[in-house]
């Protein structure tokens, strides 16, 4: 009898907004998994950390330091291993995902190497599109908008043939692009739409005009959401 | 001393995605209103029901059936006096929100009404984005994709021209239109790509490919996922 591998979404920073059935798989695991960098805490274990019983066994997924952060094919490969043994064992295992577990996050990687052979159930979360919006004071979409989401890292020009299509654009994964993201706003005449919001519901959120932030240091915890059509939506 | 008003996000449908924070504040508020049809009960608080402290002051906000479902000017204007009027008297208000109240909810046009003479908090909740994402068993994105989310009310031509520039669609808000986003998939190429998910996390949760569909039959809380690259991502 194989156990069962929960992905589970733990909010967006503020430990009050994981939802009920995320805590009540933490209090049922036999082992909680985390993403975590290579020295130092998890984030995702901090969110959590008020709901994680004490005495649990815990598996820091340990992940070095990566300018291209996609697969460190080595670590999840290792990681999944690990997790699959302790299923094998009849054993769950729950993997905190900060916000939500299948929106950009790393929980994609695990869920890869372990679906197709071990009953996996998501616990959706409340992502960081929702807290930024919420932090914002402002709608993410209304009525017919359409709404986009763009990662910072793609180039300038797939950002910019995409920007002009949506009425409201949210950028993830900012971090060291801000600079370049923040160009690219002022000359497409969309940097007076845009707000940029950093570690949403944390307790050191900031919310802040584009022209007022110190490009150097933006966290890979931020986005920018444009909307284009104001309040219009009133 | 003016009551506070609460956006509280509910979740998608199971009432365990409910956050403790959303519990907070359903728990402390003097107040609790919601959408509701003209006749029958609020989806809203048909999700929030085990949450309800008993004998709590309730507003459903009864809205007429409308093909057009924007600004019924009237009944927002009328909810929006009760509610005021209930802030005025220094009691809080917790408005309760199907998913998130800032992705496409009807919480906007009271927020729009109330947020510059009181204070407004919104509590984010897990979106029907998420919680679709989930039902699939499939990330709704990785990496550096571009994820779309496209009301279907829009004309053909304005959503063709933009399912093209996406790694990850999603098509919101369905319902009488089923038949013809179907036919426009078909036409992109993209059908094959695409599920339907209907009541994501409720008990009558549906996951259908787009041909097995009854399209008479769909109703307004469905999502169409279209995840152009497979499983790329792991």
């Amino acid at each position: 009898m194989t156990g069962r591998l929960f992905g589970v979404g733990v909010g967006p920073g503020d430990p009050d907004l994981i939802t009920l059935k995320a805590l009540k798989v933490l209090q049922g695991a036999d082992m909680i998994a985390y993403p975590a960098p290579e020295t130092g805490p998890s984030l995702a274990r901090a969110i959590a950390a008020p709901h994680i019983p004490e005495g649990r066994e815990e598996f820091a997924i340990r992940m070095p330091m990566l300018v291209n952060r996609f697969p460190a094919t080595q670590v999840y490969d290792q990681a999944a291993e690990r997790i699959a043994t302790t299923l094998d064992h009849g054993r769950s295992v729950a993997v905190l995902c900060e916000g939500d577990p299948f929106f950009y996050g790393s929980f994609m990687y695990l869920f890869g190497r372990l679906a197709d052979r071990h009953p996996v159930e998501v616990i959706p979360g409340v992502s960081s599109l929702m807290a930024c919006a919420a932090a914002l004071s402002a709608p993410l979409s209304a009525q017919n908008d359409v709404l986009i989401v763009l990662p910072a890292p793609l180039d300038d020009a797939v950002l910019e043939a995409r920007l002009g299509l949506a009425d409201a654009v949210a950028i993830v994964k900012i971090g060291r692009h801000f600079e370049r993201i923040r160009t690219l706003l002022e000359r497409t005449g969309l940097a007076e739409d845009a707000r940029y919001v950093e570690r949403a519901t944390m307790d050191n959120q900031r919310v802040l005009a584009l022209s007022a932030v110190d490009e150097k240091a933006v966290p890979y915890f931020s986005m920018i959401l444009v909307h284009r059509r104001g309040r219009a939506w009133i």
